[in-house]
């Protein structure tokens, strides 16, 4: 039987999602807890890797399981032997042909960021700080830039083997509340820090020191140094990811 | 010089303001701090204790230094020597006659709460979660009868030996934004637990297992027992100090 988990993770203390040799992540500690109801040492795979530090609301993931745990009872019974900082929001049996990863159709990330001269101990967890207050009709409209389909090769990290660089974004929006600005984008796919990048450029715009037109010239050029820098992964948090199955 | 520093904090690493013999405290953080900037001694005076675990927004204390640092560059000096989760938000030159105790006016504080099944590790450092979705008509109606001035001596933690137990509590709301429950009570003081012990009979009215006669009752009779329990350290934050000078 597959298993589908819909998880949330505060990523502050975890070295990411993927398993790895050096530091805790959150796919050992989930395959920790699988193993400590069940006995049986899983892989459990997500829709995609997120990197140190970076927090998921809506990640998703799947395990087979031979246990007589019904499918919809695994998210209270992992919960149970997990840290307080991961959860499994919902579980249920996967549908026919269903893989986290494969599958997955749409993902919506949002980069947080606020608006302060000092660090806001009590923000500065989930959202990155800026220290001026940017132009936010400048960061509205270049946001937009990245809709629809594009070579996004300039907005992934250097080293990254990725050869297929095209991805389509069905909506890039910047929103503000108070002194928080929010970079929510949805898209099919996203290169190796990719939404990082793609909010420090969009700070750059709001600061004045790129153009619109640095942004065109940024995806036609596919040159990473044309775009802005990447910004740290505290202010960022998955969603959500969607299927079709 | 009295220099008036106003501070936030995330209290989830200290064992709350006051410095103790076992664990380490915000006080003595922002006392090391001013150590290291000026090498002296001093002890940072605050509006009150907040306990273990208990954040604050707006936190302010006074200390006396001779330093030559100009009273309004404290704050960022402060902050070149704080460990990320206490910051000094502003500094200043205190008035004359100021006192961060004494002169304490109003005191304004939030308790949060989110309704959720299971644990939301996005939420849950500066939330209580409430499983179960509360009469929320019921914890609004029931929180105005906090307001005016009263003897909260069953609002008050067994074992405090304050001996005048009438406050007045200026504003006492509950508000509500999505799966969040704000508690936000304004007072000119507060015994110790109170907002805990107030935040958690609320939630028992919420509940339907107090009544409105129940908690005029309490007030009445000044019973601990006849209160709800109080609520974890976590969801409470300590918003502002008001000062007359």
């Amino acid at each position: 039987m597959r298993v589908k988990l819909v998880l949330e993770y505060d990523g502050t203390e975890y070295c990411g999602w993927q398993i790895q040799p050096n530091g805790v992540t959150v796919q050992q500690r989930v395959q920790e807890a699988v193993f400590a109801l069940t006995g049986e040492a899983v892989s459990v795979i997500a829709s995609g890797r997120t990197d140190s530090g970076v927090h998921a609301a809506g990640q998703t993931a799947h395990f087979d399981t031979v246990s007589s745990i019904p499918p919809e009872r695994f998210a209270a019974a992992l919960n149970s032997v997990l840290p307080a900082d991961i959860r499994a929001l919902s579980s249920g049996a996967a549908p026919e042909g269903f893989h986290a990863r494969f599958c997955a159709k749409k993902k919506t990330y949002c980069y947080k960021m606020y608006v302060s001269e000092t660090i806001r101990p009590l923000w500065n967890r989930y959202a990155y700080r800026i220290p001026f207050s940017p132009d936010i009709t400048a960061m509205k409209r270049a946001a937009r830039l990245f809709e629809g389909e594009h070579d996004f090769r300039a907005f992934m990290a250097s080293g990254s083997e990725v050869k297929d660089t095209v991805r389509t974004v069905y909506s890039s929006e910047i929103t503000c509340e108070g002194d928080f600005i929010f970079f929510t984008v949805c898209g099919n796919g996203f290169l190796y820090n990719m939404v990082r990048i793609m909010a420090g450029t969009l700070l750059e715009a709001g600061a004045g020191e790129m153009t619109e037109a640095d942004i065109i010239a940024a995806l036609e050029k596919g040159e990473r140094t044309l775009c802005g820098k990447t910004l740290p992964p505290h202010g960022l948090t998955l969603l959500s990811v969607e299927y079709d199955v």
